[in-house]
Formats: C-alpha cells, structure tokens, sequence
C-alpha cells in the first residue's frame, strides 16, 4: 500500500506538507500541491474515504496527554486539568485526560484515529519523543512546559528561574545561609531529562551562587515514603543546614513529616519550602506548609488557549512563563542563629 | 429523510434489531433481516458510508466518565482512574478520563459521536442521569457504584455495609461508645444522591443501632476546610464524643487537623476514622491515619472488566461489592474512660 510517507518521498516534500494537502488543514502554494498530486497518481495513491472523512472531521474533542502511571496525579496535576478542562468548555470544546506514556507508543495508535482535534502535553521532557510524533502526524498541539528545541512549538511553562529567585531570596531575608535543595531522581530514565527537574536544580546552582552560598543537593523519588528517606539523609550528611526547598510536592510532605518523626521541629529547627505544591496539598500539612504556589490554574487555561488558537486558525498565544508565588505560612522562620555561616 | 425508526415501525421490529441487522453486531434471523431490508428498500432508506464506518468501527478506547468538576479528582479518585487504565491496557484497550458533569449534558455529546467502545461511570448517584442516556443511545456501559434500579446493569460498587461494620466494631472493640458520623453535604445538590454518602450513612445508623448506640451524624463538605469547620461544630454540639468517623477523604484531613488546633489530642482524646481512604493521603498527615482503604485499585480494575467482558461478548461480570479494609495506624486508641457512657 502507498502511504503519505512514499507520496512525500516521490513530491520531495515533507510528509506534514501533504498532509496539509489532503485535509486542506494550510495553505499549500500551487506549484507543491500540482508537485503532491502528481506524485500521488504516479505512485496510485488513493485514501481510503473513510480515513479521509475521520481525518477531516472536527470532533471538538482535545485530549491531555498525562503520563498517570509514571508521574503520580494528585492535587497538582488535577488543578492543571481541571482548569484546561474548564477552559475548553467555555470554547465549546471537551477536553480528556488520557494517561499515556511518555515515549509515545500509546500516542502513536491514538492520534492515528482522528479522535481528537490536538492534543495539549503534560510533564514535558526535554527530548520529549511525543514532539515528533504528533508532528508526524500532523496533529496540532501545545506543550505544558519546554523542551530544548522550541522554534515554532505553542508552549506555556513555569518560571523554574523567577521561582527559584523568589524562593532563595525569601530564605535569604529570613537569615538562612544554609540551604539545601531536594530535586528529583534523574538516574530513573523516566525522569532523566524531565524539564521541572533540571530546570530547578539548573536554577538553584545559579542563584545560590549569585548569593555566595554553598549548593547541596539531594535527590528523591516522588513520593512521601521518599521525601521521608531524603530528610534523614540531610540531616545525616548535612546536619548543618536551616533550610530546605524540595521540588516535588509529595516528597515534600515526605521531608515534613521525616523531619518531625526525627525529632527536629519545623521550622524551629529548619524550614520547609517545596517549589511546586497547591494550597489543598499544603493545607493538608501540619504546620501547613509554606508554599511556592504551583500556577496550574494559569497554565492549564493558558496551554488550552493556546491549542484551540491553533485549532480555530486565531493569533498563537505567545510563549508564556508564568512564576510560582510565595504564600507563607507555617514551615519557614527565620533560623535560631540568624545568619549563621 | 428516512430514520432508522421508520424502517423499524415498517418492519415490525424494535430499533436495535435494525441497528444490529446494519451493523452487522449481533445475529439476527434470515426472515427478520429480509423484513428489516424491505422496509428499508421500499422507504429508500441509505445509511451514509461515513456514519455506518463510524458506527460499526470499534475504536478500541474507553472513557471513564468522572465529574471531576465537582468531585475533586485526589489520590482515591488516581487509584480507580490508575488501576482502570491498566486493566484496559492489558486487555488492548485504551482508557481515557472524561470530566463531564453528573447530569449527562456532556456526555450525550460526547457518547453520539462514536469516539469510545464504552463508558465506565464514576461517582454515581441513586437515580444517575447518565444510566439512561447510555442506554437510549446504545452505549455499553459498566458502573463503579449503584443506582436504585440495577436490574442489568453491570456494576461493581464499595460494600458499605460491611465497612462500617468493620468500622465501628472496630472502634467499639477498642471501647468506644460515644461515637459520631460526619457525612456529606446532601443539601448540595451534586451530592444529594450520591451512593456513598447516603449508603454510608444507613449503614452507620443500622449498626449504631445494633450496638445500642446514640447516633450522631454531621455533615461536611468535601474539603479539608469543611472538615476543620465540621470538627469544630462536632467539639462544640457534641463534647463527649470519642471517636469520629468520616466518610469523605479530605473532610477527614480537615477533622484531624481542626481537632489537633483545637486543642484536642488525636487519639489520646479522640480517635479519627475516615472510611474510604487511600494509603497515600493516610500517610499524608500527622499522626498516619487509620483508615478503611478504599479498595478503589480493585474497583478499577473490576469496572473495567465487566465493561470489556460486555464488548467482547464474554460471559458478563457478576456484580461485585468490595468493601473497605482496616489499616490501623495512629490516629485511633481506646478512649481515656473505657466503656464511658
């Protein structure tokens, strides 16, 4: 059977191009389409009609590619579907979650079948292999977050630079010299070049520089068990420090909480800051905790907007990095020797 | 033009029969299917190719319709959504999440446009819109949950009797006799007939009565902070309470942590019980909760089951009620004045 691919090929163009061509979704000059079809009745390329109809056919449906069974779902990641969720609503668009992996196998076999108008991505990597998927096939979509080659890519991401300034510089005013960041296990290959990772880490070695302190770093797996197992290895290995960022929220909890059950108070002994964590989680937490408030609500409405602009042929939304804010609360005081070095 | 209804009036038969004889899904007699072809000859009847190809084309997908607008979508919700996806994954089958609101307006859209093989329902009500959509619409379906009438519907639900047996034997056993229920808010008109608040609470005042206990039932939204408003009006209506029982997840965070900054010691003073809780949120506070653990990754996978065992023609699922297992930890102990009455 012929396929795009071998029609491609023969036209010397891209296989996006004749996909252009045969669902009429842009504008193709004259001189490239004559060249496409051309090759298409040499080679006897003829689409199936009701691939044809399925593929041309608008569903209103946009699906939130979230990787569910590697990165755990909680409080977090609901307020970025929830609120993309209602976004699409009010656009007369559905939007479903659909829990698919982050290599790209499952996506293949579900774009394939016209169900979704685009696809909105979650827990980006940085060489993510769902980029070239969806750009194969010719599927429109927008990325929660950033990978290294961005050029032309919709996209909208956290501040991973302003939050880490903020949150460093809170510390700081407080008198903590002191810090140490637990980010995230970059030797599981599911997370190796997962974007919230490096970015934060990449972000507190430059700021904590800039600042004349010394960076620690720990790394944890994204659970409260884990978070449990990073604060005893702090305070085995680095009893000296006051104050902690964590990344991931439920390691967070796990920090709090490990550091409460070993006997050192937070914050009286040292403070807890996660970077990224909702108000439901902290309110869970006693003290509550502290937070660098997650923009989910802001990044679930801008990542939607910015595919059904795409969908609707409207202005792209411009690249969007949105900062996570500092709501104090119960897990960060200033240290019992204030400014001790 | 010419409906499938009028070829089945003309025919004498019902609707599905014609469906069946068009989409060739179910065998139907030689004299039947010649009756069903006259009328449809003589009326001009002419399915259109696309709308037989989607109809008759089976997507492999499966969409678990959650409402998660109004549900909040935390790490209970994550285990029947994870265990779902998994169960469908080892059977070919994709599932997706659809957060459509309980009252079937969406779902209606969603389900006439041949985009899923079926729909698993969540979080559902006695007298659930949705089951009867569905069924108009010819959509296999399975619930997690029951409504009143479930004369062949496949369905999998929590056994609430046998958990707050459990429960209270349980806190009974420990020598609690002052205890109270603090249930779901069924003035709000999303939870007025939601299965669990109100099978929960049958059962609590069915077994209190058994035991020979007062009974007290408060109700509580579903936040952590109508939990620590709940824990304040149980402290100030009900002081000589021992131990609580508490049927939503994040009211019953809310309890333990409003109890703890009122003052009163969880579980020197008062034990707390939630009665459908995941490990992950239990593990969240401080002290751990007992919990009755919702067997949400069994109901999942069940769900699932019982709705591709109805795709693939299989032998059907009998339906199965779970209930919530006791996970003792530390937020429950023996009342300061055993047996006090």
């Amino acid at each position: 059977m012929v396929t795009m691919r071998d029609v491609a090929q023969r036209a010397g163009v891209s296989i996006a191009t004749v996909s252009f061509v045969l669902n009429d979704t842009k504008p193709v000059t004259a001189a490239t389409r004559r060249r496409i079809e051309q090759a298409m009745s040499e080679l006897g390329f003829r689409r199936n009609v009701v691939a044809r109809a399925l593929a041309s056919r608008r569903t209103h449906i946009i699906a939130m590619a979230y990787p569910a069974l590697d990165h755990k779902f909680g409080f977090t990641a609901a307020e970025f579907f929830t609120s993309a969720a209602d976004a699409a609503r009010k656009q007369d668009y559905h939007l479903v979650l659909w829990p698919v992996g982050n290599d790209g196998t499952e996506l293949t076999e579900l774009v394939g079948q016209g169900l979704v108008d685009g696809v909105v991505l979650m827990e980006v990597q940085l060489d993510d292999p769902r980029v070239g998927i969806l750009q194969e096939t010719g599927t429109p979509f927008a990325l929660i977050g950033r990978t290294t080659e961005l050029a032309g890519l919709d996209h909208v991401d956290i501040d991973f630079d302003t939050t880490v300034e903020e949150a460093v510089g809170y510390l700081h005013g407080l008198g903590h010299r002191r810090l140490a960041l637990i980010s995230g296990n970059l030797k599981d290959p599911v997370f190796r070049t997962y974007g919230p990772y490096v970015r934060s880490e990449a972000a507190y070695r430059r700021v904590a520089a800039e600042y004349g302190l010394e960076t620690v770093v720990l790394e944890s797996g994204g659970s409260t068990r884990a978070g449990q197992e990073a604060a005893a290895q702090l305070i085995r290995e680095h009893p000296e420090t006051t104050a902690v960022l964590v990344v991931n929220e439920f390691a967070a909890l796990g920090v709090l909480s490990g550091l409460t059950r070993l006997g050192h108070n937070v914050p009286a002994d040292i403070s807890v800051l996660p970077l990224l964590m909702s108000p439901e989680t902290a309110a869970m937490s006693d003290p509550e905790l502290t937070i660098m408030r997650t923009p989910g609500p802001e990044l679930g409405q801008l990542g939607t907007e910015a595919l059904i602009r795409q969908l609707e042929g409207a202005t792209p939304l411009p690249p969007q990095l949105i900062p996570a804010t500092l709501h104090p609360a119960g897990s960060t005081a200033p240290p019992r020797s204030p400014g001790d070095r």
